[in-house]
């Protein structure tokens, strides 16, 4: 079960948890490090004294490695590197900023650097600025994502063809059969964000994993790209948004719009109606939540069933 | 290397070339079809006495299957049918409308209809008219394109878990890797416009396929969406209409500045910079144009190779 990415980072399989806001804290994340997985601690919503709690929580949870996720543009990035060196958290997911500025510093101390893109250029400029690995993060994804709309099945390749160091894909991932599809394409590894929002031990609100069950097709929507852009369920604040386009709002008035904490009032305190509820496009595919051992064992399972299933099938019926 | 499709179109290789505006006339139907896919011939862009000419030209240069698409919203579609049944085409494959308006009339003339389309409940809904199999068109797609935005890694299982007619994958599919990738999430099939826009026999114009080869990931955006939601690539037409969207224009004045017979201008006639130049994301991995039976032995023995491959890697390193 050994390739790149299971040595890099000392994992038994290939599964990596995202880092998200208001749904991954020490919980989910040592919960997936315990399956075999990589638990991400999701720092983007956490104040220093909360993030370092989680990771000494996380540290008494799990002897497994685990990895803390730092949006590079979020106000308190220099107190959150502070922490993940003190305590020795060995490794680190970077994303929404220049992976410049930080990467020498955690490397010299230790740490292994992870930084997520959603082009070839921006792969490329953190290959050069000494990443251990990139996650390319294709258009389906839920959360913020990039201007350039590449999907997952474009964005592998593309990535996978220019740079030498490992990658792990995300968006639209969600099962062993796209978890195959991936590593086909080019992956190392992938990530899953969606899948483990829908798990016992996420913390999103119970109202916000129901409606992810319930979710189908064309459910989400890639909105608000004049601010950054960000896949979120269709629901009575989206549509708010989407109406107010309709006035062809400057980018103030649609951050006025926004407001504050709109994401943990959904996805934290769930209201479905107001709150911002962050989710890929292959919520579509999930119909009941686990605890993340199962997850993980099932998806496991059913990349290695698949896997063994088509080299006997000559008729190409998988 | 039978399946679904290949006994339901009596065709080779589970390959089928798209159906393209300006692109795929009757010299590129037929060399695909000769090559053991199955070609299309677009008749989006064609006059009813130039369809027919093209398909009497077509059954001329092959003795195997080949099909005509009809966009249903187009204006001659009567006419385009009248003469689908006359020179008894075998396969048709209908898109942009109804599938219940013409299905049953062409079933009843012994022709094998596919329909497009871009979410379950269009699938559904396909199926239900009696249609023989469905192409599920990812956002990636070049050219006109769904509103739902659902991308080919979450659509194709998506589809395929909901209906029990074959499958057709299309969008961001370009070579074997991707052909593999798509039939594990569910496809019996892959359809292919971009890659065979850039083929010798494709009626593109040569700086349209010059222009193909040099894309880039993040060259290509989907785009008047007000209209017809469509991908082409960022020349100086799209950031002209780009600019046009700073004021906040009514969808009159979008079909105005569009104007008539852009995409002729573009694909056809070659004009780079004033043309509507219509295509995948996929382009980006495009780097040479072949003839249409090498591409699709190329795409067949990448395909084989990498199954095989597959069932003796224990290490995941595809």
């Amino acid at each position: 079960m050994k390739n790149r990415i299971t040595k890099l980072l000392s994992i038994k399989y290939p599964i990596i948890q995202a880092g998200m806001i208001w749904c991954s804290d020490w919980n989910l994340a040592s919960a997936v490090s315990n399956a075999g997985g990589l638990g991400i601690i999701g720092s983007g919503s956490m104040y220093p004294d909360v993030l370092k709690e989680n990771i000494i929580n996380c540290k008494n949870a799990t002897n497994q490695p685990f990895a803390v996720n730092i949006p590079l543009l979020y106000p308190n990035v220099e107190e959150h590197i502070k922490s993940i060196i003190d305590l020795k958290v060995p490794i680190v997911f970077t994303s929404a900023g220049n992976p410049n500025t930080w990467t020498k510093e955690l490397k010299s101390k230790n740490i292994k650097v992870i930084h997520v893109v959603s082009s070839v250029k921006f792969a490329l400029k953190a290959q050069s600025s000494g990443v251990d690995a990139v996650v390319a993060e294709g258009f389906e994804a839920g959360g913020h994502n990039g201007r350039e709309e590449t999907t997952s099945l474009c964005l592998i390749p593309d990535i996978a063809k220019e740079i030498n160091i490992p990658l792990i894909a995300a968006g639209g991932i969600v099962d062993g059969r796209s978890m195959l599809a991936a590593m086909i394409l080019g992956a190392d590894a992938v990530q899953m964000g969606t899948r483990f929002v829908a798990s016992k031990e996420s913390s999103a609100h119970k109202n916000f994993k129901n409606i992810v069950l319930k979710a189908k097709d064309g459910d989400t929507k890639l909105t608000l790209k004049e601010i950054t852009p960000v896949r979120m369920m269709k629901n009575k604040f989206y549509q708010e948004i989407s109406d107010f386009y309709e006035n062809n709002p400057t980018k103030e008035q649609l951050l006025k719009k926004l407001g504050r904490a709109r994401a943990k009032l959904g996805m934290f305190e769930g209201d479905l109606d107001e709150g911002e509820l962050e989710i890929g496009q292959a919520s579509s595919q999930i119909n009941e939540y686990f605890k993340c051992c199962d997850i993980v064992n099932q998806i496991m399972d059913e990349f290695i069933s698949l896997k063994s299933k088509i080299s006997f099938d000559d008729k190409f019926n998988f």
